[in-house]
């Protein structure tokens, strides 16, 4: 299912992986062990790789008074000790080799928000760089908003992304702070089929409609240029509350005309399987759509004349505690992660939409909202190793 | 490592585990998929078992008026519930059959509160059911207080372990409320060798001195009697916080010193290996003990004349977002599962003795307590299916 997009190559998790040499010894006994994503590369890990099962996506602040410089200091940093954790080394500093020692997949992605961009780069902030258009429905809660950095971190074990996230964050200190931190699951490694799209906390398949191939990553996903741009790209995060108590009160049938595909198999209520081309002309013996015009999927794909409305979902669950007071039995919903090169053309318009109309607004709230720019993967070839964002940084100065 | 308890038979985790077939069709290549936790049997589920990957931890209060026949009917159709679900199967009223599909070791335990015993059993409640003494140094909070009922969820996949907390509470909701959840994590299955003790967020290897065979959990876990106490156990929930700041500040010595084992394979500092008996008369060069007489290992180890003090340790980790103000990079900590025939001769001694004098005190603070009996196991053999506490709730009415 997963196409070949180079930073998966000695990812063990994928069988059939092209090239690379997974460094797992004993891949039937111990899958996870010490199978490692690839750090360096034309993109950052973490965005075409396999969703991991645990997720630390963690929001900075920059201190007061960090300047161009602290930021390039804070890159160099953090880019050679997330380099070290995700090949289960021990980065400097850290008196913990035995923590290290698994990384059962982790990759650590940073994202710049606008700021960096004001203080470091003020002519190179990218036109989207900016809050995503307020919606109608948004509930925006400002403990989930915009920041200044973003550590996106996963693995396929709880203990490393956590422990991961202690590293980070302590290895920052003198720059940044913690605004917020939203944690999040997928299912485990194995406990579903290899390659099966996975269900969210509504019981949907959810992720079917996504880049698989190169080409389409080249298409979506990755930034062309200028210099030190190439092979960036955007995220937008989005936090979806999602009202279980209410959504568990409609039968099977009133779902799927929600979303516009069956729970059993995430096809199409027009016929298929789950990758079938949904059929939005197709009638019911009433004469009604089969498809209704104003379900979640009908109202998500890009219309016709707008084919760059597509973009790279990667979501996570979350599932708090109830608050308290609420008289809610849940406080859960999505972390929605959308990777495109341009979330003004790409993904804005698909929230507006949505906003508009979406059968499945009864049930759902955006809660959170934040953008970043991604820089492109670093190396570890030539003239000696590079470090996130360092040609955006270095050539500000 | 794992003994032959009965409660593994059919955990396909375990690949010296005895008789018993494990389900899963492809065991190499998904390891967890449909992997099953016998629910009925002797002993609940949960407490012998390996230590899952996923926790939810909820401590629920009866609402108002719900009384003797309110708490049997609960136990009735709780028990049925977590039957079909760690099975695998659709519970009754459930319309999610996607959801249930992959128990991946789910197992879940249900504990009672002194409350229960008031309301449904007053003359049976054990006398050791009421709150830990109060220790000099405890800080806790009521919101990680003492609850009525207690259900502990563990699964190797974090999706199933939220999905069975939906289902539980929701199918539990005319009879309790939820007053905490206590979410933890532990590794992954597959993220370290197998049966290889996992370390906590302090980097120690954690769980060491414990029950593995069957008649050390005869000696210190199950409960003989009286009938419907046979084979039932109790449960003690500490919620402890680490201070990884300051503790992190600590070099490696001074870290190995305050715990009295070595962080590379937790051996005794006294030589050996893990599971090598410590020798507490062991001298140094400067004529000082090898182990400090205060160290963690030292103070909670049973003195000679006190061999009773034994009981089965299950930790998970929790990692939250800091506390905002705080001024914390971090707040996680252990959830700290003992359980044993007789908290007030087992536990509570050592507990008290830590309070007392335990060099690793500086950087940890109890901030939860709550002790619940755990029922015995539940059986499907004979005249028809038990539910949870049936002997205990029935002889009553």
């Amino acid at each position: 299912m997963v196409a070949s997009t180079g930073m998966l190559a000695s990812c063990s998790r994928d069988p059939d992986a092209p090239a690379g040499v997974p460094s797992n010894s004993e891949p039937d006994n111990e899958p996870l062990k010490s199978s490692v994503v690839s750090f360096d590369g034309a993109h950052q890990a973490g965005i075409a790789t396999e969703t991991q099962a645990s997720l630390n996506l963690i929001g900075f602040n920059l201190r007061d008074g960090v300047d161009a410089d602290g930021i390039t200091r804070l890159m160099r940093l953090w880019t050679e000790d997330a380099r070290a954790l995700t090949a289960g080394e021990t980065p400097l500093g850290s008196l913990e080799p035995e923590m290290n020692e698994w990384p059962a997949n982790l990759t650590i992605t940073v994202g710049f928000g606008p700021r960096i961009f004001d203080i470091a780069a003020p002519g190179k902030k990218p036109e989207w760089l900016h809050d995503i258009p307020a919606m109608n429905r948004d509930e925006l809660r400002e403990e989930w908003g915009q920041t200044d950095l973003a550590l996106q971190i996963c693995a396929d074990d709880p203990i490393m992304c956590a422990w991961a996230m202690r590293h980070m964050t302590r290895a920052g200190t003198d720059y940044v702070s913690t605004a917020w931190v939203q944690q999040g699951f997928m299912n485990a490694y194995g406990a579903i089929p290899q390659g099966q799209t996975p269900r969210n906390l509504f019981g949907q398949v959810d992720g079917t409609v996504n880049p698989y191939e190169e080409d389409e990553y080249a298409e979506q996903v990755w930034i062309e240029g200028p210099e030190g741009f190439a092979g960036s790209t955007s995220l937008v995060v989005r936090r979806i509350a999602m009202h279980l108590d209410e959504w568990e009160m409609l039968d099977r049938a009133s779902r799927e005309e929600a979303v516009g595909r069956t729970l059993d198999d995430g096809a199409p209520l027009s016929g298929g399987e789950e990758f079938s081309e949904p059929d939005m002309e197709a009638i019911d013996d009433y004469g009604l759509p089969v498809i209704d015009r104003n379900s979640h999927m009908a109202r998500a794909m890009p219309p016709a004349d707008h084919p760059e409305q597509r973009f790279k979902r990667r979501p996570y669950n979350y599932n708090l505690p109830p608050e308290p007071g609420s008289g809610e039995l849940s406080n859960a919903g999505q972390i929605f992660f959308a990777y495109q090169k341009d979330p003004d053309v790409q993904l804005t318009p698909v929230l507006k939409r949505l906003d508009e109309a979406d059968r499945l607004n009864e049930w759902i709230t955006h809660i959170g909202s934040a953008v970043y720019w991604l820089p492109p993967g670093t190396s570890t070839d030539g003239s000696g190793d590079t470090f996130w964002g360092e040609a955006v940084l270095s050539g500000s100065r």
